[in-house]
């Protein structure tokens, strides 16, 4: 890369990142949303996808401490405020919960993350630490992903709800409110890389930011595949669905 | 945990957890052991692993760097001259580099990093940020799996040079040094935790590491296990034993 892109062209590059390496392309999205897992698995799934939405205020609020923008920082908040709610019982970590509930865990322990997978933990952590380490720029890149969340979203709805007898639609009304909040996060996430990012460095580490994301997305669903699925080696110490479900 | 155990009661305790779920009771080892894989999965190991055998003189320097013994820092500075050797050329982490050279890797391609597993390098990496945030003590304790390897060393040796035709001694140099070195080291450490854990919060905090660093070796293996052997689902952009072999 010796000349810099266009905004267009860099928006361009950025969905071609997401078509090749987003999570809806993984197999176990695939059995999940068509019915194909038994209710253990889809616990697994949502045991281990807590620790992912636990953490996401904290990621959003090293983000916000990073910059010096004050509008930045006022529209980066909306993400935190969404996240945790403005009160104990709201906010998108609390709808999880309602998906964990639902799925006849308790509370505690899908909190705890005693029965975490550490391939969950692991690339979760990686996250936190990529948006302290790196560039704010990098950063806000990591984010967006959610500019192929809704596709996702969608299909997941309409595939668990019509698929398993134990998801109903007060469980998923986590993806609800998704629906909407994803598209503008990354609108606005990637108008700033779009504008800030001009040279062929800034957006070389743009799109590693956005590889690097969907990397750890995807690992996250190699790790319940291959705990859940086959060959089913759940390792010392993580959920076992007859055992503690 | 309400008393604090006797050092000896530490160490029995330690020694369970790597009973449990030190890494030689992981179904790659067992495979890789008794030569049940092919060369590209073979290969596989060796590249991913390259990463973790890269990072450990940088995990060792952050240890050094917290500690204001000098008795302490002498001992552990070492393991540093063992793995990077004293000039170019030398250490453990080019004897690994003789495992990929014989397997048919170049060089630039292993020490790039852009084959590996995004499973392996949030394992990796999550090491060195536990021993950069953590206390001194939870850091020389994530060091003591080595009690466990030579046990899986002399395996790993003996099983790869009778089973494998593209293995050979020079092949496995890196485990020769090792064989020695790890009790040392081993020894050490353990000592220190034993002398200096003696609280029951301490002596948690210390099965606490331990247990952290079963599982990031572990996790290792599931991410071998998953793109390699069953199911095969290589994620995007990591080493293909067809193209890229």
């Amino acid at each position: 890369m010796t000349e810099a892109m266009s905004p267009e062209g860099l928006e361009k590059a950025l969905r071609a990142i997401g078509e090749e390496r987003y999570h809806n392309r993984h197999p176990f999205h695939r059995l999940l949303h068509g019915g194909k897992l038994d209710r253990g698995q889809v616990q697994a799934w949502a045991l281990n996808r807590y620790y992912y939405q636990s953490i996401i205020p904290m990621k959003d609020a090293a983000i916000i401490s990073r910059s010096a923008d004050p509008e930045f920082r006022r529209a980066w908040r909306q993400r935190i405020i969404d996240h945790d709610g403005t009160e104990s019982g709201e906010g998108g970590v609390e709808r999880w919960l309602r998906l964990t509930d639902a799925l006849g865990f308790e509370r505690d322990y899908v909190m705890s993350g005693s029965g975490l997978l550490p391939g969950t933990r692991f690339a979760v952590d990686a996250y936190l630490h990529f948006v302290r380490e790196r560039s704010l720029l990098e950063a806000v890149a990591s984010s967006l992903t959610e500019l192929f969340a809704p596709t996702i979203i969608a299909e997941r709805m309409a595939g668990m709800l019509a698929n398993y007898a134990f998801i109903d639609s007060k469980a998923l009304s986590y993806f609800d409110k998704r629906l909407h909040q994803a598209p503008r996060d990354a609108n606005f996430a990637l108008d700033h890389v779009k504008r800030e990012a001009r040279t062929p460095e800034q957006q070389k580490l743009v799109m590693g930011a956005l590889t690097f994301k969907c990397d750890l997305l995807w690992a996250q669903l190699d790790a319940l595949y291959h705990a859940y699925v086959a060959p089913g080696h759940v390792p010392p110490g993580a959920f076992k669905a007859d055992a503690d479900g």
